[in-house]
């Protein structure tokens, strides 16, 4: 039997499902001297079955630094062995990027019902009813539907956990911050400038972002105005109920920058407006279960506010605290809302595989992964 | 004496201010070939004055298209000679690009003083009592300004006529267009997308938007939530009266895009909110003053809207109707004003150069300029 | 029977095969209110046959300009019903996109053998032994191997004419005029940073280009050092020879551009060095048959030289002469070799469309091709 | 009296000149956490002088990271404040970035005449006689110059080294290893695409890059030409000795590219070529002093190659070994040359501020500084 990862001394084995892909190969490249976890285990699609990792790349290396040579050498395993991960693995990512969303959700379940934790950074799951979508310094509270979606599906110790979509990540932490300091705001008219990195690789053409920005992004603007209320709901008998208090409206840009996701930002207090020291004093002491646990994922200081008034900037901001941040600035009045200001988090690091580890690290931490 | 134009078979001679900037340069690439005007004078600071046009350009020539050989062979003057400019040009435009406005207000002054209509790019004199911001398609009628303009200066035959700034001709026309109609627009959020020229040249420097995004363009914010209710605004009893009916709060971002300037915008109707088919039916067949007067630079349609979900691109729009259209797309609900939707429009020739052209042609066409 | 096309008073009906992907827009947008030629027909895979033009393209309309709205209109066909557009084209030019070069060379093929000239841009038939490969400006000759290909296919009135790849379009026209005029040159050394349009599209990830340069663009450095010694060689009994006197080895490096390939060419004469003032008189004067004969598409001048010391550029040049001159520039000593200097092209226009819509127009004026 | 420093527990101050500049800022951040160095003293123009650091940045922080707690703090002294200087630092690293090359020479030597070792980025001393332009991994012995130096001069204590373009970092080793391993090349023709930070803050307009390549880089090809025949060269009675047997001829070019300069390069061998492999084993087995040594900012291995066929590339590999070592890929046959390879290097850390450190290291290590 199974028994919780308690001994931190020996790392926990961990498999990469969609290992190939750029979300995949992001996971690998974060988790590379992870005091925790190993990639032990990396799966893709049959057509990779079988080959070397380093030789499973079509078109090689994509993300920051080098392959990891322990990883290169690892044979890729068809995404159908679940029976095999189950023996190697005590959690798995999922980094799967097919189109598909009925294949993925299938394909999680089937781990998890392999007594599998799958961290998810697919969309499949994020409404699914009883599948926590966290943001670990909002809602790490979320992981306790964890044994409800156990009993429904009839798994004994696996579960699944989805992070949401990149695109509200700059800016949900600061307006949460916000309510949960006794300041409730209203309505958040959002416009994000996103990274190509978010659709993925190859993902978005070069001929249509060079000198150019796409005004639309399939999907996106749904799921950043629809997935705050889950993430900000509460369990009511083992149910998430949705948080109504909120309004967002977004318009999702694509802009020829490779990481780094910006929001501008336009709200509107419920109550009393705070003053500008307020909101910024606010911001920069808030802090989350990862804080607290001490997660080797977890940024000191989840929102950096900086003075400067040309900040926060893609390029010189999205690596703050190793990418898991979120700088903001340019707090301002807003003549038509309450106030103005700018987010911006690094897509494929907190938005993505960043926030993936620190969703497993948080549930680690709190007791809902077996080794193996 | 000087009589008022009215044979258009003769080129009118026509001066350029500030030549050799960025700016300068528009004007003389845009008037190449232009069927009423002809650029005959061309002056900049004394540094470049004595000078062939074709070596007084420190960085060559910058903008679209080759040195018209016409204006490559001019000797540049010295702004400072009034005079000269006063004898060869039936009026000029003002390209001014330094930082000190004073020094522009009293320059422009300076030519009207001396007889010729002045037509500026410049933000120097945009909020001067009675000077008129145009956007002829909204406010040709403000040119019925220029009377008071003239005795409360002293001058005869001279005036000034400025444009606005390049951040809001993008949204305000369409925002007019619905005005005009019956569905006045109460608050508007706008978040734009600024090309890169819109800082003349050097202007913004290449290591800040390779590969990033700067939220910050030093008042521009203002600038955009201000003007308009200039533009929209009426003349009373010779003075210009704001418009008081609308609320506008704007984010304002440097893009890596070359020339184009896009903006996201959120509206609320004061009243009844149109359906979709009636507000992209009022801007289709919208139409101005230059469209009735079937001026050269006019664009056909002033505001083109487009279909498809992922127009307007500045790349790939920024050119319709020779720069002069603004062209809209994604109308759609939005979930806490009643609409959003993206505009765009070419902000170094509708914006800048060409929308001063369209300017000269107005007053032209309504009788406010003399011959030499 | 079918006549020679000698009235040009009439439109001539053409089709685009492949019409949906960027070059067959290309086509389309460079064909509208094309003198000669008027677009009637459009082939496309199977998938996209049947549907009209504009609901055919899954990407949308890519290219320049707006979609010509009579193509807008057409019924997709597909491209296996060759007899249809034989009926309705006196001619088609060739944008495949597919990578399998074989069924190219067939579909080609097929439609040479119902009686259509076929302009093809595709790579597939151009080291065919007597298919021609044309820069009408150096090897207009090269049409007289049309009666050789018909015979040893057994076609009456088809025939196929190829396009060399976009590399080598800035750079050898200034070759071939130096060895034209009595300065061979032996050997060449040239570095291409080339546009990502070169890819086609989706083509190149914007994740492979922002803020990044790709040394590889696989197969072209091969096509870049091969071709030439087709294109510069001679007719010899019905077959062509390769030219023997040149050894050139390339480097192609995709860089962040939209459109426009330049090159940095380091070059040695055979025999004496001419002076710089006798390269770029050579330059200057250099014409071909397109210009002597006046074709639509021809440049004024095929190569132009820009004084300037930082041109040719990309963005500022590659519409020089409507896409279709090759710009060159700093024309300077060599330590190791005689001189180097700066060529440009565009490379969706002279390198691909407009190269093609040029060879149409030489075959046309010479008399091999016949109305329907 | 001060003695040589050999006591390495305790950290030596060091003074930035030009500090408030691009590469100023670029010294700060890579000598936080030094081991060895302290940055204890900023100085800048007059019109700085006076302001804390963290005031004095007219455009902010604009290189990675964010700016040291420690240095933001330190009030900016005056240039001119030579003996100020020399009490508190025990060296200085000079990295103006004004353009008069006499001046940057004068204050130089004011700085060694007090008695501080000068460790420059600045090209205005690389032609002095007897100052060393060093690599380390190529030319650490030219420090033997010192003495010859000192006394030439009549300084005591201080003494200028210099480090060399950067455009040629990329590209030298390589050819130095294969010279050393008894390879030497006689012919070299490189294509650089050079990064914008190449030319400093705010350097090079975005207007300039933005979808474009920039032809010319004023001086470039030169320095990159004439720069290694010094640092190839020998000491002959206390002299250098230029190397005579290499032609080198360079093509620079901008790109839009923020940081990593990229050489396309085709080499000659003076005598027998050896096959892909000797070279590339050449390469991976190259070390130098300052591996020897163990320096802090020496790379593990200063020539990396990658077999991919698709690297080096700026974007992913720029930041190889901290940006200090140089990656090299695609070595091949050259049809006209030998061989042709492409190789990078970060231009703002190996080809500047990395490459000043890495000289104080090795000046240090082999015992030419003393202490305060």
């Amino acid at each position: 039997m199974r028994t919780l990862v308690t001994d931190m001394s020996k790392k926990i084995q961990v498999g990469i499902l969609g290992a190939t892909g750029m979300v995949g190969q992001q996971y690998i490249h974060l988790l590379e001297n992870h005091p925790w976890f190993e990639v032990a285990y990396v799966a893709a699609s049959p057509a990779s079955a079988g080959k070397k990792y380093k030789d499973a790349l079509r078109s090689g290396w994509i993300v920051a630094g080098n392959m990891p040579a322990s990883v290169a050498e690892l044979v890729v395993e068809d995404v159908a062995s679940v029976e095999k991960a189950a023996k190697k693995c005590a959690l798995v990512f999922s980094a799967f990027e097919m189109p598909d969303k009925d294949e993925i959700r299938r394909t999680e379940n089937e781990y998890a019902a392999a007594g599998m934790p799958v961290f998810s950074n697919a969309s499949a799951h994020r409404h699914t009813e009883n599948v926590p979508m966290l943001i670990p310094e909002i809602n790490a509270h979320h992981l306790d539907i964890v044994p409800s979606q156990r009993k429904a599906n009839g798994w004994e110790k696996g579960f699944i956990v989805v992070k949401p979509n990149c695109s509200l990540q700059s800016y949900l932490a600061p307006i949460f911050a916000l309510h949960q300091a006794g300041f409730p705001i209203s309505d958040v008219l959002v416009t994000t400038l996103q990274a190509v990195s978010g659709a993925g690789y190859p993902g978005v053409s070069s001929l249509d972002v060079i000198d150019n920005v796409i005004p639309l992004i399939p999907g996106e603007e749904e799921k950043t105005e629809v997935e705050p209320v889950k993430i900000m709901g509460e369990i009511k008998n083992g149910k998430f109920v949705d948080f109504k208090g909120i309004n967002i409206s977004a318009q999702c840009m694509r802009v020829p920058v490779s990481d780094g996701h910006l929001a501008c930002v336009s709200i509107k207090f419920k109550g009393k407006k705070p003053s500008i020291e307020e909101v910024t004093k606010v911001w920069k002491k808030f802090k989350g279960e990862p804080q607290t646990l001490d997660l080797p994922f977890a940024p000191e200081q989840p929102i950096m506010y900086r003075d400067e008034p040309n900040r926060p900037q893609p390029r010189r901001d999205r690596d703050n605290d190793k990418g898991m941040a979120v700088t903001v600035g340019r707090l301002r009045e807003c003549s038509v809302f309450d106030y103005k200001f700018v987010a911006l988090s690094h897509n494929t690091v907190r938005g993505a595989a960043g926030g993936g580890i620190l969703n497993a690290e948080l549930a680690l931490k709190k007791g809902y992964i077996h080794a193996k």
